[in-house]
């Protein structure tokens, strides 16, 4: 029943949002409350309102009975009403029960995926125009105990005293960044030591320089850091070139 | 340059994983590190390894010199290889410097969607295999101070002395549950009292009865928490009923 959807690369990010909906043979149910909770995500998230009419329109040419509607709406405008089963599973579930496990969304939460590079980005994406907001482009997330960790889409880097560092990926649990571990391996060759290690926020502000390290910035500057101004560093069209760009 | 893919609705929820990647003249930047997290994040998704092959191939294909070089894989093993320009303001940031701002990864965080239905559901799909892990189907979500807020996908409903209730969304800062909310809206139909309230984990485990509601499940009974077993509530199929399901 589902077809398929053309789409652009973009609206593979989860930059988005969506309802699922149970079609019954008297039409979709709670069709309104759930257009609206979709007005209200795509406000969340600061989207353009979903197309409404456009979406009925949709929904109106279903010639299906009983199923799942699902209504997607991502940050491009890509809109798409589809139909599919529901899964044995789930009508199961409705007379066998299920099986729970309570757990705290600790940070990081036990079935972490914060250390693959997941296409679920709609939360870093909201992290980068939540700084929008307080005058920054950036974010540099910290751990829970005060630790720094990583940006929305690029690792940090930073030089003190000659040493060129960057967060253990590991150890801190996020991403391991390919463009900041390649300098880091290239760092001799400019006359600089090499060190991963954990950082605390007041430690990074006094840092000689702060870049963030991504495969397309290569290395952007830190010119200011919550709110304070920083020196620019001779070291960023140096490292720069090291890397190629 | 980019073009539009052929993909399934699934692939828009996520739950995959991609890499972007440097092209210059001399070809995709660090491609073989790329492709070597493309397959570790794969594995921390606990997907089926990447076809590398295939992406090579793809890769091969490409005549433009520069840009953005984007690998996507999904679980439905959807495989989008596609190039696309720098954004302008990410060549400025090479040169100009970024302003950064800190913030603590809290849960929630100060830029929380968490009342949004966002598409990128690949945290959801992971707490769920966490439970299947321990022996569960389903996650019930703890806040930092132990209150009870929803599962991956649905909404938490408990009946105690009469009174069927669920959490209340824009105090916890979760998802509104539409089925959870027309179930109350309808308790009193069958003899029940509805209330929202914020409870421990404690106070639900000691409910006559808990459901996960949703819009595909309608209702699905808790039959054990946390390995305690619960005994089966006549109520279920009653309010089954009730919803049409």
């Amino acid at each position: 029943m589902t077809e398929r959807i053309l789409v652009s690369p973009g609206d593979l990010l989860g930059d988005g949002v969506f309802e699922t909906i149970h079609l019954r043979p008297a039409g979709p149910w709670l069709l309104e409350e759930h257009l609206a909770r979709l007005r209200r995500s795509a406000e969340i998230l600061e989207m353009p309102p979903p197309p409404i009419s456009k979406i009925r329109t949709a929904i109106s040419e279903i010639s299906e009975m009983s199923g799942v509607l699902r209504i997607v709406y991502t940050r491009n405008r890509t809109v798409s009403v589809t139909v599919s089963t529901i899964p044995a599973a789930v009508l199961g579930e409705r007379h066998d029960g299920i099986r729970a496990i309570s757990a705290r969304l600790d940070d990081p939460p036990p079935w972490s995926i914060r250390e693959a590079k997941s296409l679920s980005y709609a939360s870093n994406f909201a992290a980068r125009r939540w700084a929008a907001r307080h005058g920054a482009e950036e974010v540099v997330w910290l751990s829970s105990r005060g630790y720094v960790l990583e940006a929305p889409t690029s690792s940090v880097v930073w030089l003190t005293d000659g040493v060129l560092a960057t967060v253990p990926p590991a150890e801190a649990g996020i991403l391991a960044g390919i463009t900041a571990a390649h300098l880091l391996s290239a760092a001799g060759e400019a006359g600089l030591t090499a060190a991963e290690r954990m950082i605390t926020l007041p430690d990074l502000a006094a840092a000689d320089a702060i870049w963030l390290a991504s495969s397309l910035r290569g290395l952007a500057e830190v010119t200011e850091l919550d709110g304070v101004a920083r020196g620019r560093s001779p070291w960023t069209p140096r490292l720069l070139e090291l890397l190629g760009y």
